[in-house]
């Protein structure tokens, strides 16, 4: 039978809490404690309608696998649909929304973006705050995420002249798949969080321009609806795994990515903990004291707090910050070493295994002895440990140190690029292809898949007018002796 | 018979395209799939007078070597020239003409210029935003051209006292042509753009001050009005060769230059495919944007298109971005080689031979080897591959790694230098003479043929000057010692 | 008897002397010679109530140490104790009181405070300008200070993924006292300028969180009281001597300090002479102007000064800047020998000895070859020699140079130290455990004792975190191959 | 017979030119070619009073030296005097006449200057901007000015402790004469722009501090005024000797110094001709536009010139820029050589010779050779070859160098030294003394000879201080170990 909307309000406390989501209702008080974003953010629903805080940042089928059928309560009444729709009509919009609708509406037309920084302005103009804090902020004073791309910049071109590179093509491959540029999109969650469609935009996007999608375990579509999206049954998916700490949750999660016919797994070694991401974690309470303030009708700022209080007392009420990283990852494997874990991966996949995380030239080697397919050198976008060695800066030192894991593996990197120049010069110390992460999800925030397919053509276009210009006519030209390092900082506008 | 107005526009589509230019009419339908700058910007003005539009960026010969005779289809009738001429006066200045008219009126007295900075505020104020847009713009961020100016401020001198320097002489001679100082104008396109009388200023004012021009193929006079400029029949010029692909095309060009007396062929090789110069890219559109306007009466922002287009869809009216650049040599040769090229023309031509683009100490070597009378080290100014060499590092690494070739050939470089410091700095490493391009092109904006000997006069002072400080009597007098590669970046006002 | 108001009056000049502190009376005529401060700051005060200004820079045992008993002359009548605090409460407050007042009520909860930097924000905004002043300032342009935080971002992290940190163990030992995490509170005096409870908060907050408590010499309350702000008798807290030039002075120095149970003596070297601390020596001019115009009822402006004063005439008024820094420690061994010093010191304590102050490799080796048992690499937060090394350069020279130091004798580090991350780059070079003041004086300003408990809480989940994704267990686990000193430099948004 | 205005005003032209100067009137006709600063300068003075133009910056006997008797027409009669007394009474002041007494009425109390920064600040307030552009001006971008100063930041100090300094001595000698500090005062021209009294504030500021001034040629007091304002005889003053181009001229000079007591020569080599200052130069345009307005009651503005000018027409007008430097030195010596000028200087005088204006290690070592009995490295502080290398770069360089110099001779070193830790610096590698030019210039127009005193006192306090903190009893204890060339460039205040 039909639940309605004050039956729903009397399970409002951790002792029954109830909560409706696209107008169903679940029993959630037993999940409280296993939620990994914690217990209040739930709390904060119960007896209510949760849809518009859970829909953008949960995969459709996170309710099927972590709540029992039982818990499962049935549809809301028609009256009280009802009655929540008019409700959320009168809402008022909030003046982050209006902001948003104001930009949606006067985009520039996407044929006139120029290059990757545009797209992104773009993207920041028409998401909330939030999503944006999500999407941009990094570790600490994000210094690690502003050396990643001030990294390339120290890196200029011996362009050689008068070679044919008339008929030049930027096409390779990635572990066996063709990829249409030596580009990738590295695995970023929550793409919902900027456009309803979420990680199909990307995915489609990336078949229609034969380039290659790794799709992050933490994507806010599940692994089968981004599966579905695929533009042709062949195009490739790349898994990337964030390992659970139970072997047996871990493995569950690797057989469903390959049934769904995901082409490769990327382990995910650079992320066991969450990293302090303060943008993001300040966006969090920023939009909890609007939404306070929206309820009591009335701000409660610190003039209204009592003068006296003591703040050792209210101390002892803090509770650890996590931001929205935090949440995601907050049962994984943090005891992973290459003894125990490469072997046991072997041993339950046939599909190629890349170590997405090389922060260090050490690691690069023993990856390499470990038997892996691949290595993603990464520092998570500056999202994890600050100050950790910028990608380009590990791809150069292992290209000097150790040349001949270039030949035992694919080597890959991400961190920081947003220009063909960017990827030219990481192919040429030896990089097969260059993922990017953050500029597919502004793409997509911005226009859609219309919007990842524009950003792809932006870079087949800067790929192949700095080959040419370089002297090279296939990815096979890009060779080391085309990069130097140099010893001053240009001062470069793209940070 | 005369053609009037009312039936050129009766010609005003793709099927059938009629131009006016001035007071002619012309049918180019042939020609729209020729047009090196494409259809499209052709089309905008089919069935209506184009001459503002054509005549700024086309040398008057293009129409008679582009269109055969029996497109020429003969002269406007007077009624009709007439009533262009009155809607022309109609017409409402646009803000930007009404900008540089103030600026014109109210510019400095050019004995106040005091440095070549200076001179190109100047031509800011007085030139449309478009050709500033041409002349200034470079490639992605523009940091090759922003470093290929603060690479000469990581060079300070070892400057020596107690030398007889009282009777100074800045002479040098470039290729056996004499200079009054060891400066040469570098080609650029498109004088007209900042000045009426166009590239005929610089002719002017290098003969008058006894330095060499060297003439681009995309220049916006003839080659034969250039040659005619002269101020005597002896005035040497260069002549900058864009190759055609096609070889018969380029060696009329050559044929060309030879006959009307230019006296050394520089080969440009560092601009085979248009660089991404965005400012230049984005001035046309604001351009377009500002006419549509004019035309339609109102302003088509964001606010007006519908709210819900389809972004897929109006990406697939895209078309490639080219910008002036592109327009210029689309029919360029890229797939020239040392092994083909060099013995082709040394074929076709008696004239000293020279490298235009030269980007790293390898090609310098090959083009010794290749028996070149010299190489101009060039990265087009910023304006092709980003981060390029600036040209003074690759300078300072031949000097260090290959000095034998200074003694084969002549060795120049161009790009990001504005004062006889610079020039002094590049003379000390080995170079026989520094070009200078956009400082012509500013220069004969702001005053026309007086510009260009004013900023002559500002180097020579400077020149001199910094020799008699530096301890050096003759050009002879500058060695590698007299220079420093310093550890730390100065910070520049220059840029 | 007590004595009232206009007898006090009677004594306002250097022939006799009298000032109220906390309503009681004191000759203090034959005082003046000897007062570090100089005599001016007192003869201010003469005739008068002295306390507000007193109060925040004494130690309450102060009087009874310096001031024989038959100079204090008794207590204030009662009426005039009325009458002083009827004045005192009709005074209106200064600019500067009410900023203070009106940042303590708004301040943000303690727990939205997310880093050190916006602990230092919070103290800025509620302490007055005069402690800002104190606080904060250094030598010259401050750029020793600006340098110590920068050291820090020079260095960079060479990451190990896949290692078994699950259960990541970040406590220390410090001269074998138990540490909760590798950082120690390093000596910073006037506690009671930022807050009434001065030094006893960062006492208590240490205890609560056990870590260790350097405690200056120069402390706001005596040694004693802060020895019994010990949250628990075993709380170790380590003694900063500054040496009294006589010897018989510093002994009984230290006796106290082991009476009261001190557990180590950093003997302070890098601050025998005051420090040139601009900031601080103005603020105290900006506070005189100030009550200047207050008493007199108008502003001494330029303008009001005779226009033809004689410069030469007041350059001999003219009085040597002290600042707040040059009164602590006018009477300081300005001869101290490794010969003489260590081997006196040792000799007067069992306690362990550690010279607080090492500014480069060579004394860091001679004091190991001293017999210390420790040493802190500081240039006293830049408070010094300007230009002296930062910190931790000096470390990473030592570590280079001779490594064999560390094996010998601790070696701590403190000056710009700021997020866990700094801590682990120390540690990893060798360090024991970094030494932090500021960061201390801000957070008691802000908070009280909860302060000083929520910063190392927030230092201890940055240290957590960045072991693990370092990949280090325990601190044993840090080794220098972990860090890798970059030749470029981030930019910090620390600073 | 006295002369009247009236007589005086029908010689206004370069056919009969007079003057009046302090109620004198002289025939300068002939005088026209031969005065360096150019006719033009004196031709807008023809016929009428120059003595507000003519004063600062002519030393009282220029007139005497320069023009023969029978040029001295005679004086004005009593009504010209009084008429120009009247009139100049009723001039109206300038905008910058108005700040410039504004500043004096208001500057701060001598007392309260902490450092050499906010001595300039003061000075820059006070003084006309001419006098400011002229101080402080330097050539081209004022790279070289600039650079002089960062160059010292570079520097950092390997402090020693635990040293008795407690009697610290910051005296030395500089070629046998005591001086208080090892600081100079750096030849420096035209003090009277700044101050009424000039050369003779320095003079005299010098003696009563006990530190030596050097003299330059170009001072705006004659030698024998400055000489007249020693504190007492023994009082060494160095004579800065700008070699006239005429040995005999030269040699005059040097008999006049010689005879007034003066007690070194020290030869400029580093300014045979005027570097290019275009804050001057434009500083003296302003002026002129500002008394063309005065005079003509309106302001020629751009706007009120023809807009149809012939710009090639108007630069055949061009006359070269000069700046105040260009007219000091117009009749200097360009020929000057070691083997020729050294011989020559040593049979005309037994003073010591140091050469002023070496900038680079090859010619320290030659001057070593050539039995200097010193140098100063020096590049005229940035005013004449720009991107000349800083000094304190070349002193380092001969430390590393050819270390065996500073045994040979004295060397010195001026240019961008600010500081007490400059000076330490430069002391601890080799250099004997520090000189500092327009940090006194800068003190005297603020406050006359006690500014001079003042900032004298401010350098001992700052000497002082950093020898007791690096551990340095006396100036023999700085040593190059002491400092370390870092290879990170610190933020600095001081720029």
């Amino acid at each position: 039978m039909p639940l309605s909307l004050q039956q729903v309000s009397e399970h409002s406390n951790d002792k029954s809490c109830w909560v409706i989501i696209k107008n169903k209702v679940y029993d959630v008080t037993e999940f409280l404690s296993e939620h990994p974003g914690g217990a209040k953010i739930i709390l904060k629903y119960a007896g209510r309608d949760a849809t518009s805080a859970y829909e953008p940042i949960h995969p459709p089928d996170a309710l099927d696998k972590n709540l029992s059928p039982e818990k499962h309560l049935g549809d809301l009444d028609n009256d009280s649909v009802v009655e929540l729709q008019v409700s959320r009509g009168n809402r008022q919009k909030s003046a982050d929304e209006e902001r948003m609708e104001r930009a949606q509406a006067t985009k520039p037309s996407i044929n006139r973006i120029l290059n990757l920084f545009e797209m992104e302005d773009v993207a920041k103009s028409v998401i909330s705050n939030k999503a944006w804090a999500y999407y941009s902020s990094a570790s600490d004073e994000e210094i690690t995420r502003v050396e990643n791309a001030r990294a390339f910049s120290r890196f200029f071109f011996n362009a050689r002249v008068m070679r044919a590179v008339g008929d030049c093509d930027p096409t390779t491959t990635v572990l066996g798949y063709k990829s249409a540029i030596p580009v990738f999109v590295s695995g970023a969650a929550l793409a919902k969080l900027g456009h309803p469609l979420g990680e199909a935009n990307i995915t489609k996007g990336a078949g229609l321009s034969n380039i290659i999608q790794m799709v992050s375990s933490n994507a806010s579509l599940s692994y089968a609806q981004i599966a579905a999206s695929r533009v042709r049954p062949s195009q490739p998916l790349f898994f990337q795994l964030y390992k659970h700490k139970d072997d047996k949750t871990a493995e569950a999660r690797i057989r469903e990515a390959e049934q769904l016919g995901y082409n490769a797994i990327f382990l995910t070694v650079d992320a066991i903990v969450p990293g302090n991401r303060e943008r993001d974690v300040r966006a969090g309470w920023d939009q909890e004291d609007v939404e306070n303030v929206a309820e009591q009708g009335q701000e409660k700022t610190g003039a209204d707090l009592p003068k006296k209080r003591d703040d050792m007392e209210e101390l002892e009420r803090d509770v650890d910050v996590k931001g929205t990283a935090g949440a995601l990852i907050a049962n994984d494997d943090t005891n992973m070493t290459w003894k125990k874990t490469i072997p046991w991966l072997r041993s339950k996949t046939k599909l190629p295994i890349v170590i997405k995380g090389i922060q260090c030239v050490d690691d690069a080697v023993l990856a390499a002895e470990a038997g892996c397919d691949g290595i993603l050198i990464s520092n998570h976008g500056g999202r994890q440990l600050e100050y950790s060695m910028p990608s380009m800066e590990v791809l150069y030192r292992l290209r000097r140190q150790h040349p001949e894991v270039f030949a035992k593996m694919e080597v890959y990197i991400d961190g920081g690029a947003r220009r063909g120049s960017d990827v030219l010069k990481a192919l040429c110390l030896g990089a097969t292809a260059v993922g990017m992460g953050r500029p597919f999800l502004y793409a997509q925030s911005a226009y859609g898949a219309a919007g990842v397919v524009k950003i792809i053509r932006i870079l087949q276009r800067e790929i192949v007018m700095g080959m040419q210009l370089l002297g090279a006519r296939t990815v096979k030209d890009l060779v080391p002796e085309m990069v130097e390092r140099v010893d001053w900082q240009p001062i470069s506008a793209k940070l």
